[in-house]
């Protein structure tokens, strides 16, 4: 072919993650890769009723091209729904239904990102978000970030350095990998900083319901004097995500924009899918639904808390987050987790590598855990292979340093 | 806000289609400005029963994520489909599952195009193409188009002449705009063309089943020597629109690129639409459906035509499509489609002006008209309405030249 790809291609290339769920579609493998739900807490049978009652209803309009903005029952409810969790201030004309919140992600990349703008994030930060991002070639900023949030020190020097940072993104409740949620503190702190500036503020709640016990901190967005928060939510984690529903919330000065790459995107997200969202919810208790599924995590995560905690060797440290789908686990600096997951393949057991989830620099010793998807048995038996697998990495590094391997994971 | 939007937003605005179609909801309104199959052929019921039964086999899966190229299922289909109907050799692992073809005309632009790259197009050309292609900001190329598809000299010229061309864009069966289908022997210089010069072809293929009675031509997939084509498809013209079921069909020199753009532009279209079109089209003869749909269709297609003969004024020429949604209208020279728009919305009926279907020239005599989507009667009294907004516009015109009108319609 005489002229090539666009140069984005030499940069964009398929997720670590997508490629690891590849692997663990074996049954053997106990895989703790994937941020995956918990399928049995789908409600299927109620899916059903409501996908027939709305084909009966309204069939030629739920299998009809629709607009843009998306279902507008469906818009209504989520506004609704934030407003009443989250203290926001939305209407249902500041929604737009996006195809996962993944979409989203592309969106707001598309309307604010020229090659070299600056992105601002955590460290570590959404790979999802790096992928999006990364189409429209930024650079990136990780900003320092501590179990209350980024460090404001170092947030303001970014600012007050650059000239072309675009928007911050954050994920501030039970952060994917980190499963870190921000101080209440540091949210109007960080609300703070992006009004002086007059950044754009993107902020991604994919997790924030999954609270175990918790009470939760109000959104940024709604603390936001300035109007420059965009939100992002979806529907993938507290109901399901196969039908693809996410959505951003924002002024109109922004959703205006966002609502006409969407239009060159995909036209607009699934009709049927909206439409069923929107009966379920209507027809349905979706907080008794996530009561269930909230019982169940929180089960599974102190299994792996304390499988973790008996088995690890010395020199392992991982987080305990009270919510969300993640854990984050830090290894000793001998150890490069790819090199570990390639072992743990082995064993029949896998997660995450960390170093995706640092778009500037790396972290060779880190690693993500899923805890949502796996029973409990097999997460004690998957943490012990995991456990296995590093002591034997363990003894083989005791008296071997390897002072090349650890040239080539400081890359 | 301190840095504003990226510089492709300078370019990018809603689509006049779906500016148009929002006032044309009112229940008053004769629209034919839409590409809005008939919902009365939706398969409803059909779509209802599988809908449950792949809900209560496979609910689990049918609802949590998924692949990024596709349900499994469904690409053997398509694969086994285009290939019985369009002479191609195509593999299930060659087809990636899009979000509509509108999300397929996206990636396609993401992984092709720099700024100032070319794109060559027909004249006139699709406009949801000018719309996700003009995200990624290249030049265009209109070859000039008659009733067997583009001029090959002066596509020639423009393949020797431009050294950025990074693919040749085409519609060619029932084009829309313009409703019409390339010849054999076109779509075969065609190929030898692209092939000669190694520029990659977009076979964009929505209408190639919406045929009238007509033999169908042979992808030009599947004259490929080169493995240059890449080629479009959706079930939502067959089918029905709302499951936002599309595909591209390429080799996987191309796939392999385009499902790292879908990773990150929404991870993967909605499993559920998926898994029930699937089950739709292994329950169901999807091709009786289609044939109760082009009775009616050429029935309206008729109807439109003769009412056109019967009600335009002089100087109004259309073609007389052999198949799709649409018939293209050129008017006297006089006359701005846009002003005539305005007219006729007054007269409660619409239709788009062909004005957006140029991305490089304008051409303000001309509009597209759909016939899919209202009864004959409508279509009727539609026509009739038309052609009076258009007399008295005609009638304005008589002995008042407007030579600052007609500087402003040659922008």
């Amino acid at each position: 072919v005489k002229n090539s790809f666009a140069e984005r291609m030499n940069i964009l290339r398929a997720s670590d993650i997508r490629e690891i769920l590849k692997i663990t579609q074996r049954p053997e493998v106990i895989s703790f890769a994937g941020g995956l739900p918990a399928p049995e807490f789908f409600p299927s049978r109620e899916i059903a009723q409501v996908a027939c009652r709305v084909l009966e209803r309204e069939g030629a309009r739920a299998l009809q091209y629709s607009t843009t903005e998306g279902h507008a029952r469906l818009r209504e409810q989520i506004a609704t729904r934030i407003n009443a969790k989250w203290d926001t201030t939305l209407s249902a004309d500041e929604i737009l239904i996006t195809t996962g919140s993944q979409q989203g992600l592309d969106l707001i990349g598309k309307i604010f990102l020229d090659r070299d703008d600056v992105v601002i994030c955590e460290s570590p930060t959404y790979l999802g978000a790096v992928m999006a991002f990364n189409t429209y070639r930024p650079r990136w900023i990780e900003v320092p970030t501590d179990d209350e949030g980024m460090d404001m020190l170092e947030l303001e020097a970014a600012l007050a350095r650059e000239r072309k940072v675009k928007f911050i993104y954050v994920v501030p409740n039970f952060q994917n990998p980190s499963g870190r949620t921000w101080s209440l503190q540091r949210r109007k702190d960080l609300m703070a900083l992006a009004s002086r500036y007059e950044v754009p503020l993107v902020e991604d709640n994919p997790y924030g319901e999954l609270r175990f016990g918790v009470e939760a901190f109000p959104a940024i967005q709604s603390m936001d004097p300035s109007d420059l928060v965009i939100s992002l939510g979806t529907l993938s984690k507290i109901f399901c995500p196969g039908l693809r529903i996410g959505w951003i919330a924002a002024r109109r000065r922004f959703l205006d924009k966002l609502i006409v790459v969407k239009q060159g995107a995909d036209l607009h997200s699934s009709t049927f899918d909206q439409m069923v969202a929107a009966e379920y919810l209507d027809s349905y208790d979706i907080d008794e639904n996530i009561g269930r599924i909230l019982v169940a995590y929180q089960a599974r995560r102190n299994v792996m808390v304390k499988a973790l905690e008996l088995e690890m060797p010395e020199g392992v440290r991982f987080s305990r987050p009270q919510g969300g789908l993640f854990l984050w686990v830090e290894l000793p600096e001998v150890i490069d987790s790819r090199d570990l997951l390639a072992k743990c393949l082995e064993h029949n057991v896998a997660f995450v590598p960390g170093g995706s989830f640092f778009p500037a620099r790396n972290r060779h010793n880190t690693l993500r855990l899923n805890f949502s998807n796996m029973p409990e048995d097999r997460i004690v038996e998957g943490i012990r292979r995991m456990a296995t697998a590093l002591r034997e990495m363990l003894a083989e590094h005791v008296g071997h340093p390897d002072p090349a391997h650890e040239a080539s994971s400081a890359i």
